[in-house]
């Protein structure tokens, strides 16, 4: 999606690590006209999904879930936590590994919203060592519900998680693919 | 707004203390037709505040700033955070008491995102005693910023918030006001 290719290179910041940040339009502030452009695109890029649900995990997930949701008629979203509310019994968990934070974390989602006849399109900000989106098909794996896709906003090829999300079957597609980052500037995969 | 009430008689669930769980349609799972258009109901009401941004809380404060977002003509949209990413080093800092996990939780917003010529609009899901509220007007004070409204999804008189925010001249607008929650029955204000 060049619209955010050309975003990432005006405003995206390369920090060092292989770590991107686009905390100025896309999980911190957001562009919403971008964010529901981004929606767009992955409706036109999971059209043929079958999909009856979006699922992705707070917080920096969920605006584009939402945006695609909008662009698939109105899809329901449901997006994965990463504490147990109070108010919350049953629910399937999973350990997700932080790459920016260094942490494992456990994320779940509540029993009562995934489940064996749905069709979920998982939708994420990153793709980079898969270990957030391994962790959502996990969940939805758990629930016996089917996968027909995953979506990501930016994806960073080298580190691994395409392959790992291919190797369990799963068609991925990203709006901007990073292949390397060198001396700062960022170079993208058509 | 009926389709919001009706929703919460519907789907939503008082679970004692005063709690009503709308995670069916809100803050777990979201209904996307009805979060866009509460989003509409937020830009009919504060048509006239003059607002250039909306500012919220991770992580059920995202969809429907988004949602009022976009029907106010694709304003951006600020998110505090409940943890410091390892990426941000300058950022306005308060605490926020969560009433439903009762803990004190440090809520962050970078100071690249708002400042003091902005005009922000908050939006939240719930409006009980202010707290979450409160910690957003601290944060855009701090960065020095004007707020022209505060609007809830989901308004618990009875708790204190709204006098509390209207005690600082702010004006509240939510778009379902519960006034007492007698038996496991929700009555609205209208």
């Amino acid at each position: 999606m060049r619209e955010l290719e050309e975003r990432i290179i005006k405003d995206g910041r390369s920090i060092g690590s292989g770590i991107v940040k686009v905390d100025g339009f896309l999980n911190h502030q957001l562009d919403t006209g971008l964010i529901m452009r981004m929606g767009e695109e992955f409706a036109r890029l999971f059209a043929g999904s079958g999909a009856n649900k979006i699922f992705t995990v707070e917080s920096s997930g969920i605006a584009i879930a939402l945006a695609a949701a909008v662009s698939m008629g109105d899809l329901p979203v449901v997006y994965a936590k990463k504490s147990v509310p109070s108010t919350m019994s049953e629910f399937y968990s999973t350990a997700v590994h932080s790459f920016t934070k260094n942490v494992d974390n456990t994320v779940i989602v509540s029993r009562s919203f995934i489940g064996s006849g749905d069709r979920l399109l998982i939708i994420d900000d990153f793709l980079a060592t898969g270990s957030a989106g391994l962790g959502l098909v996990d969940l939805a794996r758990q629930a016996g519900a089917e996968i027909v896709g995953f979506g990501a906003a930016i994806e960073k090829t080298e580190q691994g998680g395409r392959k790992a999300l291919e190797d369990l079957g799963i068609e991925v597609r990203s709006l901007a693919v990073i292949a390397s980052i060198e001396d700062g500037n960022i170079i993208f995969n058509h």
